[in-house]
């Protein structure tokens, strides 16, 4: 079960770093209840407004690179787990790399229909000194 | 249980306003795997850590006064409650009064033990863009 919340994360920053709406649309509940918080952004809520925001995101990013590290994951009663990650990103914007660490809180739920975990709930919020693992710094 | 959730979310901010460490371990899960975000810092996980930064918090804090808007409550298995809100905060510093937006994840899980919802996760991040809304531009 571990393995599968922990493949449901990855295959998030999979399809951020893929600017993929399709990708992004099998990771997230369709739910209209579903939240998103973007850095520095008020929260969108319910799938149509969450899918536009991605759909504007990914419209105005050339290159996005995420290293996922200090990452938690706790279950609830098997059917929900929530994950607190930092993402180490490296991206460009006019040819300069930008380096930036976000954390965020990720909450998955297990869908019976689709016998797999989706996201119900993404916040990431910048931090204020940011110094990237040695991992990242290659 | 809907009423119960959201006394217990505002209990932690009248416990965050008293500036008490008293009251904010009274609506915490005291366990070693809670986790707390603080705007723009790292996450703090484990109970020992939480409540040392708050104490940190309180001792650096005169005065600050949050009105709660846009807030959203999901339950799941009845157990679990995330609850999603809009922190408007007025803080006074060297005599002049701040404003800000923070907006927050908040997870309750019940206790049974306590017969109560303790919170095992917060995660604000500031606004950007921030603009008062008109009750608490008074």
């Amino acid at each position: 079960m571990l393995k599968d919340i922990e493949n449901a994360n990855a295959k998030f920053y999979e399809a951020f770093e893929n600017l993929s709406i399709t990708m992004m649309e099998s990771v997230w509940s369709h739910n209209d209840n579903c939240i998103c918080i973007h850095p520095g952004w008020e929260m969108f809520v319910g799938w149509i407004a969450i899918r536009e925001s991605w759909a504007t995101i990914f419209a105005n990013t050339e290159n996005i690179k995420f290293t996922i590290t200090n990452s938690k994951t706790r279950i609830y009663q098997e059917v929900i787990a929530v994950i607190t990650c930092l993402e180490n990103i490296e991206m460009f914007r006019n040819e300069a790399k930008i380096q930036l660490g976000v954390v965020a809180t990720n909450i998955f739920e297990y869908n019976n229909n689709q016998k797999k975990w989706l996201i119900v709930h993404h916040h990431g919020s910048p931090l204020s000194n940011y110094f990237p693992p040695p991992l990242v710094q290659i």
